[in-house]
């Protein structure tokens, strides 16, 4: 990128030797997910003699991973002993309670990789090769998968999520989360605000991971579900709160506007919908993550897209919010977009 | 690793997401090498209309394209247009003498990718899941491929070893070059010897890339070339210099020693044998690029590994070596190593 000091830098054949070996990255870090080795790792002592046992693995096999996953950063090696690095003992490792391990689940679901053997073809014809809508075509079971596997990455975004949409706000109120999957934030509004009721709308498959995580939380008293799609449900309401996590990305704007609209006309008066979006800088080729997962959209979709805040600000606006404001969340590389409806 | 700024750093779920999407990254820059896009970036404008328009390929891809290579360091973007970082313009613009996107073809092959689906049970096994010794089967075609497509990224490293292994020895002088490929470097040294004569061995179907490439160099008539395994040829010889490029690593160290003993034999007094090989530091784990090789080995062959430099030496004194040195290539990740027979 044009801030990315490689770019200004001298000529490198090496970054074209990585990129085209980028997709040995996730492989090793797929199989030690797989093979269970962040633990391993964790109980220690380290040798590789060690770890190839807890990992019923050969040796050759082990060495040979271990030496990979701490050239990229992944672990440390010290002495000829292999150690975590404070991010794979927080987020690798299953006995940390923040482990994303599973997150290696969804992110390579089929689904969502094979279209990247197609990619040129994708780029000629600007959609995805898959059938229909790709991803979001009815009752998706992808939905279920990313409901389990992605929601502890999801998890560390939803206190920040619950405090921007309820501004201190206590009292009764009613809450929506459409494409609610894990259905972790509304239930985080719940817990945050003890007189909040949540109905969540998803495929219902989906839905069943919602309650079970409702219900965990305590909140099922205060949750219901509605099955079907987000275009075709009766929302009712009115609601004081609106969520659209995670779902925008996978439309082109006129979609996004006519499913704002829906959840605009479900608001009480004072009402807002706020959604959970990565969210590029207008350059779109910043910050890294959420500039990257465009090309995602392109893939997996037929029109979607990470959109900048003035493309998210002009749908509110052509849906008929009155203020709109984007609230980047200090835990994650979302950014929550709240529009007020007068 | 251990030296890496990361590993020392605060725990990131960043770093574990971008491992898990790193697969993009391949796919993104074969696809745009498959679209030909860095010569449409070369001859300007830049705008995404008419590079979309130059690739016959649509705007959406071709935008979210740009800016995915943008944010991976691959493409600059001033103003909403594309232009060449100078990696993009030396080394993927199709114009330019140096490019090594054709390396994506052999890099991509399914033969050295597929095996990576398959890594947690690889690393279980401690072997390739590829049939027999995996790449290294006879007559495998991928070898031809290699030959095609790997030669550009090879070039730089030509120059620098013929100088290491002639040492500016003048005169007539002869060299085999065993499990030759491209053949550029043995070429090489004929090219900076005129009294050298070069006998590359290979399959039969790589040395027919060879010969063409020893035409082009005009030292076809000191060129002969010997089919077969370099395991069963009969070398003949006595030869001054044996090179043994990019071979080694596909071996376990008892094979690498029957070969250096079979080349050792076929030298004249005073002789030396030259591998080029990667060679990562003796901690496994640096540097980048010769370190993560090893996990090439493991996924694609038997027994194979980057070796340290402390294992060819230990290699090449139980063949029969007396005096084994390192030479660092300065235009490349590759190591010289040269084993003098007294």
């Amino acid at each position: 990128m044009s801030s990315d000091s490689r770019a200004a830098s001298a000529p490198s054949p090496a970054l074209v030797f990585e990129a085209l070996s980028a997709y040995q990255r996730t492989a090793a870090l797929r199989a030690a997910i797989e093979l269970d080795l962040f633990r391993a790792i964790g109980e220690g002592p380290g040798d590789v003699a060690s770890i190839a046992r807890r990992c019923s693995a050969s040796e050759r096999g082990t060495r040979i991973l271990c030496d990979y996953l701490t050239v990229i950063g992944l672990l440390d090696k010290i002495d000829g002993r292999f150690h975590h690095t404070p991010t794979s003992a927080m987020f690798l490792d299953p006995r940390s309670p923040a482990s994303i391990a599973s997150t290696a689940k969804f992110l390579g679901n089929p689904m969502l990789r094979q279209p990247f053997d197609s990619l040129a073809e994708i780029v000629r014809r600007g959609r995805t090769v898959l059938p229909g809508q790709g991803t979001v075509e009815p009752e998706n079971p992808a939905w279920v998968e990313f409901a389990h596997s992605m929601a502890p990455m999801m998890a560390p975004m939803a206190a920040p999520l619950g405090a921007i949409v309820l501004e201190g706000r206590r009292g009764p109120l009613s809450v929506l989360d459409i494409a609610a999957g894990h259905g972790l934030f509304g239930i985080e509004v719940a817990r945050q605000n003890p007189e909040a009721r949540v109905v969540a709308i998803d495929w219902a498959a989906v839905l069943e991971v919602a309650r079970v995580n409702a219900r965990k939380a305590g909140v099922q008293d205060r949750y219901e579900t509605k099955a079907g799609s987000a275009f075709e449900v009766d929302y009712g309401g009115p609601y004081d709160i609106v969520l659209l996590t995670n779902f925008l990305h996978h439309f082109d704007p006129p979609t996004c506007v006519t499913l704002l609209k829906k959840a605009r006309a479900s608001l009480a008066r004072g009402g807002r919908v706020a959604a959970l979006e990565f969210v590029p800088n207008e350059d779109r080729v910043s910050p890294p993550m959420a500039a990257s997962f465009s090309l995602s959209m392109l893939a997996t979709t037929e029109a979607g897209d990470a959109y900048t805040f003035s493309e998210l600000e002009a749908m509110y606006r052509a849906a008929g919010f009155d203020e709109v404001a984007g609230h980047p969340v200090p835990t994650g590389p979302h950014t929550v977009v709240v529009g007020h409806a007068a």
